[in-house]
């Protein structure tokens, strides 16, 4: 995840800066006759990765996680944040400035109910927050006997005097070999479903959506290609982007054909004038589109139909080629992996590595890849302790040796042409410590993989979504009181998003059937605070099965992840003959695919590592 | 479940009576210039059983399942009900007259955003749907240019010229040794709760939150002890009682005391009317209320506060004295059940006894019991083929002996004063036959039963709802390509209704955490259609349970009901020692509890029952 420039609060100086910047944006409130005003994390595009002329939130608060909203009043203000990052805003954020909550538990919607005073107005950007926010926000300041006013313009941006400009990659096709269908076919076949469905357009706002739906790559955001645009899909199949032109790579306007109009971003709002006015239905997401596309199309004489992205579910289900691109990156990402923990086993043992090291050395493992483009995420590498922050990021500031006899979390992927990779290893530094902590680790070890093989071995029928099959992952943690504080498995894109919908395995409803061509990771965990954090990760790809006697239509995960599992934190003892057999079979078929990608020495390491467990 | 006069449309003279029912209406219909209608097996509260004066589904069609609704259009009509009802809709409906269609994969909506002609008005009846279900509806219409029409009162029953009168069963106090709280600490605890959400008053419209409310009982639907009422519930802890007050005991009015008032049914309009014009922030649940209390409340000033019925949690989640009771009343019902069991392991293998008789003899059972006061839905007595029948009730023209060498599912229940039972036992008839069928049958009832022990022996940190616990009852049948359509389990009431919520285990999404004292069914099945159906269900009531070294605080289940499991079905080398163990302590429990409760050539088939299966 992207951390633009972690600074910790108690830098003196930055805090002397955040206090004159909370000062400065009370005064542009003031002027403009707001009691208060919300600031999420957010970009336009509701992005996980947002440019720097985004990072509001970071400018005004400190706080640089990846989710995260602020809300100022005269005399308060607080950020609300989540489990992840509780500890992280208590490092980042003064809170003398900003009152620090609990996203769920002390939620925005209370604390504005609660503190927003009777006639007074509380103001938003509507690019930033979806109509499902507004509808919640609304709710609060109704409670609190205020109102909610959209801005024209955000006028945190009056007082960021050194905001940076817009991102302006790029934009290149991204080539058939590696899509697998041309993006007019794609274009015709959801045009056609719009038709289908009695709609004349919809608005697509995802950058991702529209990065798959017109085969184009961008580098607008950190660690996923995708260009910052909006676009109009027709029920002709036709399609009006909205972008910055100067990023258009040459020829870019021909890879895109007759079907695609280029314009330029300010014009998205008279295309939406000219659909409300001409009364066309229009789709638009709820759960994602700016609440300024609903409000444009409403205000403009057609309320939006209300309905999920169209590119999103056949963006989630690949194809065979993106399929087998993602085999295949899988493999070259596998052998880098191999060759770093080949090195890792050989020097961490020593006492030398230290966190930010062994990131950086698998980094250039990495690099060496064909195909490679960039990591898709800032690697996690957590030694001890901080193994147990879950969504660490290692600094200067609180980078870690490897200690002999701790445990290292390590969570990275890459985005290659090919394909996207994600995967977590929990490795013991030299050998596991002996006595109770070594049976406390290899305990916990134990079941975090009995429950990853769980998911990774589960069938199940058409129609199953992931949620119905989290518990799998946490059943084996719970029978010893234990749990894990995360989703157990998220949707990856083909060459994009490392964290895309509509599937996901978590206990959050989802009702989203897991479809062959879906990949989700696969990533329960386990952490011990100010010990040791411990997750093992592989992504998956959802394959239709052949039950001999079903009477269903079988679904079943294949795992694309290539890496051994630390043998030496198993209990074999805790494993049943079904888990056993899995582990040998997965570990025969990683030494299989990489040995013949690896040097010599690599090659003995991995024998040894991939063992039968016995 | 309830079937008031179950008839199949194959009676020639029914067939002629339902057509000429449906021209009547339609002619209604253009005398008060509606296109058309949709009339769902609701009643006013959404009563899971109706009375005989709301059977308006089953008068105009014919169809007399628990769920559905029709919908009537001058030249078309169709009638929607679930998987459950597939088979039967076509036995009762006559498809000339209401094209059958499946509720969730050819909905209602579509039908009517399809069919529906432009500028056409449909009309409902406000008492009748919900909030939710109007906005789904106006949706659908919206879609077909056409509009969506409240009535003030229902055409149908302008046609419907025998419509029975609304039930006056009597209302009697539910004793506080069964109810463990008085009505009058309930109400203040709900009020106070209103008062700290800012709330003013709720609306509650679900019979049986009243029922618990207040602590009375009452008999206008079948098999649910509650009386049909309406209440409004003040934050000073009052509650304003709208029920027909000829209804009530004597002494009743004393057993309510000074913060209780009785109104006619007609007056809550008004009283609503008082409630908007005040300005009132008054709570309604948009899941359960009817469209007429939003609108009422909503023209008369105030738009109710959206949630969920404040009575809905506390309920749940039983008392000590309630738990006390339902321990009671399982182990009553359980010795009932095995004198049952035991007669019919002695007389059915004969081949005489038919599932009218055997569903008849376990009913004669239990009303030797203490405290009986009803069964809590109808007995499903399913031989052989009529097993597979997911919602089957026998009737005189389906009834079928039970045949050696074949499954018989029996799914009860009972309601006694200290609590309401609900059992499903499958046995085989005889001996399980010989070869690949016997071979069968014991694979699939032993998957059954390992999901059945997986739900009971579950651990899961509190927070956990029964989505997440959904899918350790299936895993065992996936494994084999095979499933279940229905379920997992209910909530269950005390002295109340069989079915109720919050709580539910079902892989439909819900967010209610189980919290000790709520009692839901564990109830996984198979059906293989034409052949025998399967189903183990016992009640479970939520426990904290204490994990040596858990770092959550943990819920588990103890199971309430108590009878054996029929261990000749049970196929022992697909059982892991675990679920060896747990089946065998189940067993010597049953055994111990119950033996002293039955005669003696009982008590010798129970200890054979309950041997171990070593």
């Amino acid at each position: 995840m992207y951390e633009a420039h972690f600074q910790t609060f108690e830098d003196a100086d930055r805090g002397v800066a955040l206090s004159a910047r909370l000062a400065a944006f009370r005064e542009e409130l003031a002027r403009r006759h707001l009691t208060g005003f919300v600031i999420p994390r957010a970009d336009q595009q509701q992005n996980e990765y947002v440019p720097p002329s985004e990072e509001r939130l970071a400018w005004l608060t400190g706080f640089t996680g990846s989710a995260g909203l602020a809300a100022v009043l005269p005399d308060q203000a607080a950020i609300f944040v989540d489990g992840r990052y509780t500890l992280q805003v208590r490092d980042q954020v003064d809170p003398a400035l900003f009152e620090p909550r609990h996203v769920t538990d002390q939620p925005l919607e209370r604390w504005v109910a609660e503190n927003l005073p009777k006639g007074a107005v509380l103001g938003y950007d509507p690019w930033l927050h979806t109509v499902e926010g507004v509808a919640r926000l609304q709710e609060a300041a109704d409670k609190a006997g205020g109102s909610l006013q959209p801005l024209a313009d955000n006028p945190l941006d009056a007082v960021w005097t050194d905001q940076p400009p817009p991102p302006i990659a790029p934009v290149v096709p991204h080539e058939l070999a590696y899509a697998g269908r041309s993006a007019a076919e794609k274009r015709q076949e959801l045009g056609a479903k719009l038709a289908a469905d009695g709609l004349d357009a919809a608005v697509l706002t995802l950058p991702d959506s529209i990065a798959w739906l017109l085969n184009i790559r961008g580098g607008d955001v950190p660690h996923t290609p995708l260009p910052l645009s909006f676009a109009v899909l027709h029920r002709d199949g036709t399609v009006d982007l909205f972008i910055e032109r100067l990023k258009l790579a040459p020829g870019l306007e021909r890879h895109f054909g007759n079907g695609v109009a280029v314009h330029a971003p300010a014009e998205l709002g008279a295309a939406l004038d000219r659909l409300g006015e001409s009364k066309a239905r229009v789709l638009a997401d709820p759960a994602s589109a700016p609440a300024w596309v609903f409000d444009r199309l409403t205000r403009a004489g057609s309320a939006p139909v209300r309905g999920e992205d169209p590119c999103s579910l056949p963006k989630a289900c690949k194809n065979p080629v993106e399929i087998a691109g993602t085999r295949n990156a899988h493999r070259r990402d596998g052998a880098a992996v191999v060759r770093f923990l080949c090195w890792l086993d050989t020097e961490a043992p020593k006492g030398a590595v230290t966190e930010l090291e062994a990131a950086e050395r698998l980094h250039g493992c990495r690099r060496e890849n064909a195909l490679f483009r960039d990591l898709s995420f800032d690697t996690i590498a957590g030694a001890g302790p901080n193994g147990a922050i879950v969504h660490y990021r290692s600094t200067e500031k609180t980078n870690r040796k490897l200690a002999p006899g701790e445990i290292f979390l390590l969570d990275s992927g890459a985005q290659y042409l090919d394909g996207t990779t994600d995967i977590t290893r929990t490795m013991i530094v030299g050998r596991v410590p002996d006595g109770p902590l070594g049976a406390e680790m290899r305990d916990r070890f134990t079941r975090v993989l009995k429950g990853h093989i769980a998911v990774a071995t589960a069938r199940f029928p058409k129609g199953t979504s992931g949620s119905q099959l989290d518990t799998l992952a946490r059943a084996a943690l719970w029978q010893a009181g234990l749990d894990y504080d995360h989703g157990t498995g998220h949707g990856v894109g083909s060459y994009l998003g490392v964290h895309e919908g509509p599937q996901r395995i978590s206990k959050l409803p989802n009702r989203v059937g897991l479809e062959p061509g879906m990949i989700v990771s696969n990533e329960p965990g386990y952490y011990k605070t100010g010990a040791y954090g411990i997750r093992i990760e592989n992504l998956v790809v959802v394959t239709a099965i052949d039950v001999p006697g079903a009477e269903r239509e079988m679904r079943g995960f294949e795992t694309l992840t290539l890496a051994p599992i630390d043998r030496r934190l198993i209990e074999p003892s805790l494993l049943t003959d079904g888990e056993r057999a899995w582990l040998d079979a997965y570990h025969a078929r990683v030494s299989d695919e990489l040995t013949q990608l690896v040097d010599t020495a690599t090659a003995q390491w991995l024998a040894e590592a991939t063992r039968p467990i016995g």
